[in-house]
């Protein structure tokens, strides 16, 4: 893992990665290699300490583009069934290995937010858009299905599956503020407040108690298929787990002193 | 697969199947025949491909009362439980027959829309009504439990699982109002304007592309209780063969020509 | 199973079964003693007939504060892994019994609502707030995880795996009308018409069909995990037993005789 990867930025700072895909002129589109790099980036992402929150931030006033028309979209158009699958798990790799990094992953997007794009929104866990940010599924636009890495899954869980159902059949954009009212978006403010709300909110998450939120992100996708009984099992061993925290201890003492506790992660 | 159904009315246009249950006079009440002739028109619809999008339309203001309480419930109160389980399992074929029609399936529901109304609306993948539309799951008030058809399972989905418990255990009506906000309908529009709403809305999805149509409403369903992790690599599987079909290219090769593209369906 | 528990209030009367916590000067926490009186009496209620609805109400303006710091958190600080798991197997088991007890729940919830109380809210089938209604899933403020007691699974089926998440990240207060339109509670009612309103609901479901109530109950626990299709058989069954209860019939003989029926629970 590396904190200079090629194709797309990241700066670490307080304990928080802040991630742009690079290519502002053409609205940060996907390329092969920006998916695979950042697939093998969150995938390294619990094997280190020092990021406790990522960002994925905006670039130049949009989000991401999708996958790249000529750099994707053509190629695929000639490639083999093995290649194909190659490439449609790469992509959904890269969804794997963001609800498998261990760490809370905030989309922050501003302007155009489609395609592969509008996927990496749904896959983070908290979200926040401007007024001017348009999110769309547009696959069918292209000629596929709505059944992009994870969209029929989970698009519904978030939004609802007469919504996902319209969203993912017409390709149609959603406006930030019909976003906001579905539950897409956490929060909408003022494009000049993004990148400070952004970052806020990953602050409050980095100051943890980390070891907690790591297992409420495993839970969350781990009791995605659950019977009811078989989630509250595991929720009292992932709990059971955590009170063994020296940061559990801490938030005791923290308020027997009648002070705000300071986690430090294990 | 006839075209001229005997229980209920059925046109076809431009690659739209209208149908409307025919007794206006009644509110459209479900009666045994119509239940059984809707289950094997729905099941036909995989064998032909002239059809490619289906708009379950309302009649003489209303879309469906439910099961008739003279030509239904009256006898189901002297059955034995092997006739009874013949005809809950007819009803639930309904509602499995068209979440496997490989077809989209747009309600545009006026008026009455309960008991089985309410199911035929929520077992369709769109959704339109009129702010005269009332809808209520009614099952309780005839003694009976919420759980019909798939209502405990599909129903939580769209609005939510305490939504969802409010009516399935009041059995009271949802305004067209309430229902929009909550996520049920997609649309609500003036009465004088619910055909050719809902007949747009189908000709969208006519347009195509109607195999990646068929594949999203095919994953939309498999998809349901799945873990992410195996929805992810289905939806890999499935989009590569979305890859494969000419309308994939047919897209890519307009884009570049700087035109709309033109899908033929395979 | 005792009417008259040592470490909760409980009133029985007209059908319906009215349980308080006691302690209002400390906004009524959860003790070791009142999880596990909590559970029997729940796990108890499937064998008596004379309760038809659980209100689980508030007290001297407040639900329920959660476990107690002093009685609940401090001791856990101290623990092995073996009493650990056992404390948060009772208190999982605390929602098993509520979601398995055969009867409607209705939350009614004034003031603090936070910690296991949020959860006890959730775990409920009805929920009815006041504008005071302050609810908050704080595990994470003392140093824990968001997935307590099922809260992973099932927030995220109520209000959406977006909301959830962000409100279990952070333990945030969500305010009364936020949780409204969220579509977590059902009702937000003047705090001076919280009990009527409450009683009201119960009423109404205690009114029956209570035969259909549990299985309603049952399968929208039971159809949490199941395949669309195998959700759809599940309810065909469960029906086709509603359809030789009594009060199907009872229903459509009031029907023909055009007078209200009069639900007998058998």
């Amino acid at each position: 893992m590396t904190d200079t990867p090629t194709h797309f930025r990241c700066e670490i700072a307080d304990g928080i990665a802040t991630l742009r895909l690079d290519r502002p002129d053409r609205k940060n589109p996907l390329t092969f290699d920006s998916y695979a790099e950042l697939r093998d980036w969150f995938r390294a992402l619990p094997y280190r300490d020092d990021v406790k929150a990522v960002v994925f931030g905006s670039n130049g006033g949009n989000f991401c583009s999708g996958g790249d028309v000529h750099d994707i979209i053509g190629p695929l158009t000639k490639m083999s069934m093995k290649e194909l699958l190659a490439f449609t798990r790469m992509t959904g790799d890269l969804v794997k290995a963001m609800i498998n990094c261990q760490t809370p992953v905030i989309a922050a997007a501003d302007g155009v937010c489609v395609g592969a794009g509008a996927i990496i929104a749904m896959a983070s866990d908290l979200r926040v858009a401007t007024p001017e940010t348009k999110t769309a599924f547009l696959f069918t636009k292209v000629g596929l299905a709505g059944c992009d890495m994870g969209a029929c899954a989970m698009l519904p869980r978030i939004i609802g599956q007469g919504r996902a159902s319209e969203l993912l059949y017409t390709g149609r954009s959603m406006s930030a503020e019909v976003g906001e009212a579905w539950g897409f978006w956490n929060r909408v403010v003022a494009r000049d407040d993004l990148e400070a709300t952004a970052q806020d909110m990953a602050a409050r998450i980095a100051a943890g108690p980390n070891f907690g939120h790591m297992m409420t992100k495993t839970m969350l996708n781990q009791e995605w298929s659950m019977s009811l009984e078989q989630a509250i099992e595991a929720e009292a061993q992932a709990q059971a787990i955590c009170m063994q925290t020296e940061d559990f201890t801490r938030a005791y003492n923290a308020f027997v002193a009648k002070e705000k506790p300071v986690f430090e992660g294990d």
